[in-house]
C-alpha cells in the first residue's frame, strides 16, 4: 500500500471474501483504507462497508465527500443503506439523499428510516420477491428474472392479491418444480407466518426461532406486505440482545465494548458503582445502629460478609432463571404460585444444606460457641429464603413495568440483598443474644 | 379430544403450523398428546416431534414403541433424527437403528451420531443438494428435482468434483438465470466458505455470522463434503450459547431452567453457593485476625459492606467486558498492554470519583472524623483498582486454560473480591490509625 501499487491492490484483493477485506480494512489507518475503498470497484466498496465496524465505518464516511456516499448506498440492500445513513449526522443525511439518483432506492431507504431502529421495520429490507397469484410459473420466473437483480439472496417468494396483501409464499423450489403453465394460485402455500411493522426486534428473532424461518414478510396494519427481514440479520439481533442484557446484569448502563473511550467506559460503569455505593453508606448507617450490640460482640462483624456475599448469590441465581424464562417466553408459563412454590422449596433446600454447613463449620472453628453459630446460620438461611424471593419477583415486575428485567439480576439485586442480609442478621441477633 | 372426535382433530389442526400444534401439545397431558399424535399422518407427527421442548419430548418418546419411534425419524431430516436418538437409552437407541429401513438415510444417521454434540459434525445435516462440475444447467436441474425430495430448504448448492471434494458454491438463482446448457463448471462461484467437521459450534456460529451467511458446508479432513449447517440451527446454538454463558456469570454450574425438578435446580445452584460460603468463612478468620482494633474503632465494621460490594461490582464489570470481547473475537485484538493500561485509566477515573464521593459523605455525615473518612476512602480507591485488575486478567487466563471465562465473572470474581477487598481495607486501617 505505501508504494501505492494500484494493480498489485486490487489483484492482490480479488476473490478474498468481502468479510475478510473488511477486517483488514479495520486494521489499516484512516488514510490507508480510505486509499483502498476508493481503489476499488463501486460495487466491491459498497459491500466492504457494510461488514465494517461501527466506529471504522463512522471514521470512514467522514473521510469521503456526501457524492461518493450517496452512489454507495445506492448500491447496498436498502436496510443496509439506512443503517449508513443513521450513522451520518443530520446535515450529512439530507445532503446524502438529496444525491440520489435512483428514485426507487431512494423512496425505499426514506421509508425504512422512518421506522423505530429497533424494530421489525428498522431491520427490514425492501429487496425481496414478490409474485401475483394470478401469475403462471412462466410469467413468476421472468419476473423473478427482473426482480432478482436487486435481490441478494431468494428465500421464499411472496404471494400477494393486486392489491399488494400478503396471502402466502411459494418456495422457489415448487416453482423450478411445477409445470411452466401451473398458476401461482394453485401451487401457493398459505401457510405464512408474518410479522407486523413496529414488532420489536427481539419478538422477530423469537418467532423466527419458533418457526424454523430463513426470512419473514412484514406487514402493515392493512396485511400489505412492506418487507422482509433475512435469518443473518436476525443472528445479530439475537447476538445483540444476549450481549446487552449480560451488560445490564453486570451494571454497565450503556452498551459499551473494550474499544470504546475511557471516558465512555466511565460513564458506562459509574451509575450502578455509584449506587452499589449509596447501598453500602445505607447499610454502614444500618450497622451504626447495632453499634452496641456490636461493641460487645465483636465477632458478629466477622460474619457480615458471609451474609451479604450468600444474599447476592442467592438473588442472582434466582433472578438469572427468572429472566432467561422471561426472554424464551412460551404460551404456557409458569404460574405465579407454581413458581413461588417452586422456588420456596429450592430456596429451603439450598438454605438448610448452607446453614448446617456454617453451623458446623464455626462450632468447629470457634469451639463451643453453638448459640452463637446458631444466630449466624439462622440468620443465613432466612437471608438465602429472602433474597430467593427478591431475585424471583424483582424481574417479575420490572418486567410487567416494561423495564429490562435483566437489570434485576445484577447490582439491583446485589445492593438490595445486601441491606436485607443486614437487617435480617442483626435482627436475629439482637433477638437471639438479647443485646 | 375428550370426545375422541378424530375426524374433528385432524380437521382442526389442517393447516396450523407444526410450531404451534408442538406448542398445544407440550400444554396437554401425556396421553392425551400420544393420542394426539398416533392419530396423525406419520410426517406431520415427525415434523412435530422435532418443535416439542426436550423434556416433554423424552417422555411422549417413552410412550412409543421402538419401531413406531424408527418410523418417525425416517421421515425426519438426519441431524433431527440424530438428536432425537441421543436422547433414547443406549439400549432403545440400538433397537430403534435396528429397524430402520432406509438403508441411505440409517447410515447418514449413524455417521452422525459419532461427532461430538457440539461440533460441526453434531449440527450439521446430510440432506443438501450438490452438483458436479462437469455438469450442465439442465442435468443440475434434474438432479435438483430428484434430491428436492430430501431436502426442505434448497439455499446454496453445492459444486464437487468427481472426488466429492467441495470446490464452490453456485446460487440456485444463477441457475436458473443461466442458459440451459451452460455447464456449472462456468458459473460456479469458487468463493465458498466452508467449515471443518470438528470446528466447535461457537465458532461455527462466529463464521456464519461473520460472513453473513445463510447455510454452510462442512467438509472433512480431505475437503470432502460431508454435511452442511442452516443458519436456523446456528440460531439456536447463539441463544444457547448465550445462555449458558449468562448462568455461568450467575453461579449456576448446569444448563438448567425453571422447568427442572427441585432437586436438578438444586444440584446446579449449592456448589457456587458452598464456594462463596467457605469465602465468607475465610472472610471470617480474616476479620477475626483484626479483632483488637475492631472493637477498638467499631465502625470500622460499618464499612465492610461498601467495600465488598464495591470490589464485587467493578470486578463482575471489568471481567464482562473482557469476557464479551473474548466471544466476539477479531483478528486484531486489544494487546495485553494496551487493555492493562485502558482497565487502570478507566479504574483510575472510577476509583477516584467514588472515594472522594465517600469521603465527602462519611465526613458529612459521621462529623469531624476526617482520617476515619480517610481510611474508608483510600481503602476503597485501592479495592477499586485492584478488583478491576483482577476482573480484567482472570478471565485472560481461565480462557488461556481452555476454562469458560464467563465463570470468571460471577461467584468466582465475587468471592476473590470479598477477600481481596476485606484485605486492603484492614491493612490500610491498620496502618493508618495505628491499631
Amino acid at each position: 500500500i505505501e508504494l501505492e501499487n494500484v494493480d498489485f491492490i486490487r489483484e492482490s484483493l480479488d476473490g478474498v471474501n468481502v468479510a475478510d477485506i473488511a477486517a483488514i480494512l479495520d486494521e489499516l489507518t484512516m488514510q490507508e483504507s480510505v486509499y483502498v475503498l476508493r481503489l476499488l470497484e463501486k460495487q466491491l466498496a459498497a459491500d466492504i462497508l457494510i461488514e465494517l465496524d461501527e466506529t471504522t465505518l463512522s471514521k470512514v464516511l467522514r473521510e469521503f465527500e456526501n457524492t461518493e456516499i450517496a452512489v454507495w448506498i445506492e448500491l447496498m440492500d436498502s436496510d443496509d443503506g439506512a443503517d449508513i445513513l443513521n450513522l451520518l449526522s443530520e446535515k450529512d443525511r439530507e445532503e446524502v439523499i438529496s444525491e440520489f439518483q435512483d428514485r426507487i432506492k431512494s423512496e425505499q431507504i426514506l421509508e425504512l428510516l422512518r421506522y423505530e431502529e429497533d424494530t421489525a421495520g428498522g431491520i427490514m429490507a425492501k429487496e425481496f420477491i414478490r409474485a401475483n397469484k394470478n401469475w403462471n410459473v412462466i410469467q413468476t420466473i421472468n419476473e423473478i428474472r427482473r426482480q432478482a437483480e436487486n435481490v441478494e439472496k431468494i428465500y421464499s417468494i411472496y404471494v400477494v392479491n393486486n392489491k399488494q396483501q400478503l396471502l402466502g409464499r411459494v418456495s422457489l423450489k415448487k416453482i423450478i418444480l411445477a409445470a411452466s403453465e401451473t398458476r401461482i394460485e394453485d401451487i401457493y402455500d398459505e401457510d405464512v407466518v408474518s410479522v407486523p411493522v413496529h414488532l420489536d426486534q427481539e419478538e422477530v428473532a423469537t418467532v423466527m426461532r419458533k418457526y424454523d424461518l430463513e426470512s419473514v414478510p412484514v406487514v402493515n396494519a392493512k396485511n400489505k406486505l412492506v418487507g422482509r427481514i433475512t435469518v443473518d440479520d436476525i443472528l445479530d439481533v439475537v447476538q445483540e440482545e444476549a450481549d446487552e442484557d449480560i451488560q445490564a446484569m453486570s451494571g454497565i448502563s450503556d452498551t459499551v465494548d473494550e474499544y470504546d473511550s475511557v471516558i465512555k467506559l466511565t460513564r458506562a460503569r459509574l451509575p450502578w458503582l455509584l449506587i452499589g455505593i449509596v447501598g453500602g453508606l445505607l447499610g454502614a448507617g444500618f450497622i451504626g445502629f447495632f453499634e452496641e450490640g456490636l461493641s460487645k460482640v465483636t465477632a458478629l462483624a466477622f460474619f457480615i460478609p458471609l451474609i451479604t456475599a450468600t444474599g447476592g448469590n442467592v438473588g442472582i441465581q434466582s433472578s438469572t432463571l427468572v429472566v432467561q424464562s422471561l426472554a424464551n417466553k412460551s404460551a404456557f408459563d409458569n404460574s405465579l404460585s407454581q413458581r413461588f412454590i417452586k422456588g420456596l422449596l429450592v430456596a429451603l433446600l439450598n438454605g438448610l444444606v448452607l446453614s448446617v454447613f456454617v453451623f458446623g463449620m464455626i462450632v468447629l472453628l470457634y469451639g463451643n460457641e453453638v448459640k452463637f453459630a446458631l444466630v449466624v446460620s439462622i440468620a443465613l438461611f432466612s437471608v438465602v429464603l429472602l433474597a430467593s424471593f427478591m431475585g424471583t419477583f424483582t424481574p417479575l415486575v420490572l418486567d410487567k413495568f416494561g423495564i429490562n428485567p435483566a437489570l434485576a439480576s445484577g447490582p439491583f439485586i446485589t445492593t438490595a440483598n445486601d441491606l436485607l442480609g443486614l437487617a435480617v442478621y442483626f435482627l436475629v441477633a439482637m433477638s437471639l443474644l438479647s443485646i
